[in-house]
Order: C-alpha cells, then structure tokens, then sequence
C-alpha cells in the first residue's frame, strides 16, 4: 500500500504533458524508512539539489519535502518512501521551459519488515547482457531515465539471483542494477569511478565514509570482469539494504570477509539495522 | 491547446507510480496531422510496434490508437499528434510485472499553421556539447528517456539557430536533438549508422526509400565533424518538418544542393507540404 502526494496533493495524479513522463526529465530519491526515521535523508537531499543543479531544475524546498514525507507516511514507521521530481509541466518540444514549475512527488509504502535482512547473510548475483551507457553529463545522478536497469533487471526471474551486475558500454564492470559494487584485494576497497556512468549512492557514501574511519584505503579504479573474478571479498550496496556481502557469482564463490564485516559493523552502527550482525 | 486521453479518457491523468514516469519504461511517436491527415501514421505505428516488441511492453491495438487519435483531433486540421505507450503502473523497483497492462496516451496539440514551413529556405544549426550516449539495446528506438536530449537542446536559446547536431559519446556526429542527419559528397547520400544511437526517424525512413526510388547511392557511415565541414549538402529531417537544409554552422556555409531539392520533391509529392518549393 502507497500513500502519494502529488504537489502536496494526496492520491494526486500528473499530467500527460509532465516532462518527468515526456522526457524522463527528472530526478528521485528512494529512501529507507526505518523505525519511524527516514534514513540519511539529508544525504538523499542532498543529491537531489545537486541534481537539480545541474539539469537546471529549480531545486525543491527540502523542509517542504521532509513535512510532505511526515504526511505521506502517516503512521508507517517501516517502509520505503520516495521522492520524484520533475521540470514539470511544459509545451511540446525538448527545450526546458524558461520557468519551469517542478513537479513534487512523494510517496510511502509500507514493507513487510520480514524481507527486510535478505541481503545480509550472501547473496548471489549475474552479469547481466545489458550495458549501462556512459556519458558524463549525467555521470552519478539519479535520473529518471533508467530503461537500461529495467531492461537488465528483466534479464532474470529466478529468486536465487538476488542482484544483477552491470557492465559499461565499454565492458567495464560498474554496478549493480539498483545498487553499487564493492571489491576487496590486498586490504585495499575497491569501487568504480562513476565519473561517467552510475548512480552516486546514499549507501555508497557512508560506506566510504565509515570506510575512511576505519583507516582503510579506498580506490576507484576502472573495474573489469578478471578483478571481479579475482577479488577476495564482494558486496553490492543501496539505501534499502545497506550491504549484501556476494558469496556467488557464476562459478566463483567469495566468502564474506573480514572488511565487510567490519564495515557492516560500522553501517549497523549508524542505524543499518540491515547489516546488524545475527 | 491540447486534447489528450489517457487510456481512452479524456483529460485523464496518470497515477504516480506509472513506470513511464519513474523510469521512463515506454516509447512515444509525434506525427503530423496535416490537412486532417495522420502523416506516415503506419510507419510511426510500425516503428511503435518494433518498440513494444523490443522493450517487450505488450503490443498496443493500433486501431484503437488509430480511433483515439480522431477522437483527440476533433475538428483540428493541423497540428501535432502525440502517442505515449507506457508499462502502466507497477509495484516499486526496476523489474517489469509480469503481465504488464500498459498505460497508453494520446494527444493533439494544433498548431499555428504560419509556422510550418519555417525549414524549407535553409538553416542554421549548432554543434551540442551534451553528447548521445551509445547503447545496443536502444539503437533506433523512440524511447521515455530524453534526457540526452532535453539538455543538448538547454545549450542555446538564440532563435537564429534552429537545430543542435549532437554527438556521440565517442565523438562522431549523430543527428539533431529531434531530426536526423544527412550528408551529401560525390553524388552520394550519407547518413549515420544508428545501432548503437540516435532514433530511427519515419521522415528518414521516406527520405531512403525517395533515394532509392531516384537512384541515389546511400551510405551509412560512421560521421565525423571533417566530413560535415567537407559535406556538400547537410540537411537534417523529421517527422514535422520534413527536410530542413542546412545553410549554416559555425563559419561554414552550404548551399542547398540539387539532391537535397531533388529529395525535398519527392517528399513534397508524398504529402509533406513543407517542402514544397516557393
């Protein structure tokens, strides 16, 4: 069950004319809430006004999201909630309208709170055939086009396969379909540049973060499939789950190691309840 | 004005959580409506269809389209048609529902019919720093995600230019933010290769199957900014306007040539008034 505000608007609808559909000219946020606390939600503000910064979408009033949020979720303390926001409504044609009105989409649904620790204990991924495009303009934003992960996350049914990886167009290893990637080797955390391609994660960011904490040295290479192959610890992360620590992809198989671990421990401690231990 | 209906109701709306707006999962088509005439509408259902097919987004019942469309015109002679196709609403996350009932929009927006021929004398075009990112999955598809786009055509606001040819990621010349391309050098027309970019365009389609009735050799190359600059004739073209030669980019001045006018004959012969000389 969602709960939806549309411009402040509850169970209110768009407009067939909205850029967010026309164009996919837009931005969104999807966002843990856990124990009545929508987490790092300043973390996803701030990605979002960075995004609207460089589309040239007027960037929302963030107290306004935040009490809409409080609105939409009534009184669902374990959900996932969602803000969209586009150019808003406008004439026919690919050029931005001079004022562009954004359009305010925020939404709550409440989850299960038994799917909540899937992840925790290994999961198992593929490489998916579809490739994620590269092109720097767009280069670690949240978008609303994102046709490629559809594409890629419709490659497989089966519930065994927890997450999908994805290659660039150039055949480089960089993500997940909804999710970032980690590799362990010789102590030192490895995660693609996203200079190009991906999504800058909320999770990503504070496991760099608590990664910088813990002393250990971060680099962001240009990932192929042999490293991948080769590393000794995997995980995958988002904002829903936190950390889901790979055990098997195709025939290789990682256990889950000790700098996941620690930086599990690290996210549990800020309230990643996903990645608590047992 | 603009009259639209979604899922056969007029003035409908969308719900939030239309995949279409989140992830810009869909395909749209302009046409032409002249003189009470759906221009190419086969072509652009044709070109729909292989969409559908591609995205695998159930096929939508074209005379049920074809219906809705008449119904949005009304009485409108001349304007533009618009047709949405969506995979409807969804539960979150990127992974299509298996029986997807696509969302499906139709609109008519008149237009002032003064502006119509506004290519036909020759224009100026640019060269977008927003580049094309390139992707097997969607070569030569009309799909939600515009973004590209939306931003190539955010570069100028000068109403002297009148198109922006775009690049590829790779930095070869592609097409226009919503026209294709064409070269003219030795006698032969060139038009890009569109696997791995760009949108296969029903007016491009016209215009090959003109070249072919009048004997014109066609090559489809890899285009780079030396062949513009040396082309002898450049013209772009689209669904609207039909062909619009190109006189101008940066200091390089064409003329418009002999098979450009031979082309823009044979269009006018098909029904696309705008290029009908004088």
């Amino acid at each position: 069950m969602t709960t939806w505000l549309v411009n402040g608007q509850r169970d209110g609808r768009l407009s067939p004319t909205d850029r967010g559909l026309a164009y996919g000219d837009g931005l969104f946020e999807t966002i843990a809430l856990r124990t009545g606390r929508l987490r790092f939600l300043d973390y996803h503000f701030e990605r979002l006004v960075f995004g609207c910064e460089r589309l040239g979408i007027p960037v929302p009033d963030t107290d306004q999201l935040t009490q809409e949020l409080e609105t939409a979720r009534e009184d669902c303390t374990d959900g996932t909630a969602k803000i969209i926001i586009t150019r808003g409504v406008g004439p026919r044609g690919y050029r931005p309208p001079p004022a562009a009105l954004p359009t305010r989409v925020v939404g709550v649904t409440a989850t299960d709170a038994s799917v909540k620790s899937v992840w925790r204990e290994g999961i198992r991924v593929r490489l998916c055939d579809t490739r994620l495009s590269e092109n720097e303009t767009f280069g670690g934003m949240k978008t609303l086009n994102r046709l490629e992960q559809v594409m890629a996350r419709n490659e497989w049914r089966t519930p065994d396969i927890a997450e999908g990886l994805m290659m660039t167009d150039s055949g480089h290893v960089i993500c997940g379909t909804a999710s970032n990637l980690f590799l362990v080797r010789d102590d030192t955390l490895l995660t693609p540049s996203l200079e190009r391609c991906g999504v800058r994660g909320v999770m990503r960011r504070v496991i760099l973060e608590e990664a910088e904490r813990l002393g250990i040295v971060v680099q962001r290479p240009v990932v192929t499939r042999a490293m991948l192959a080769a590393a000794e610890e995997v995980f995958v992360s988002n904002s829903l789950q936190g950390i889901g620590p790979v055990t098997a992809w195709n025939d290789e198989r990682y256990g889950v190691g000790e700098l996941t671990r620690a930086l599990m421990a690290g996210l549990a401690e800020r309230g990643v309840q996903e990645c608590t231990a047992g």
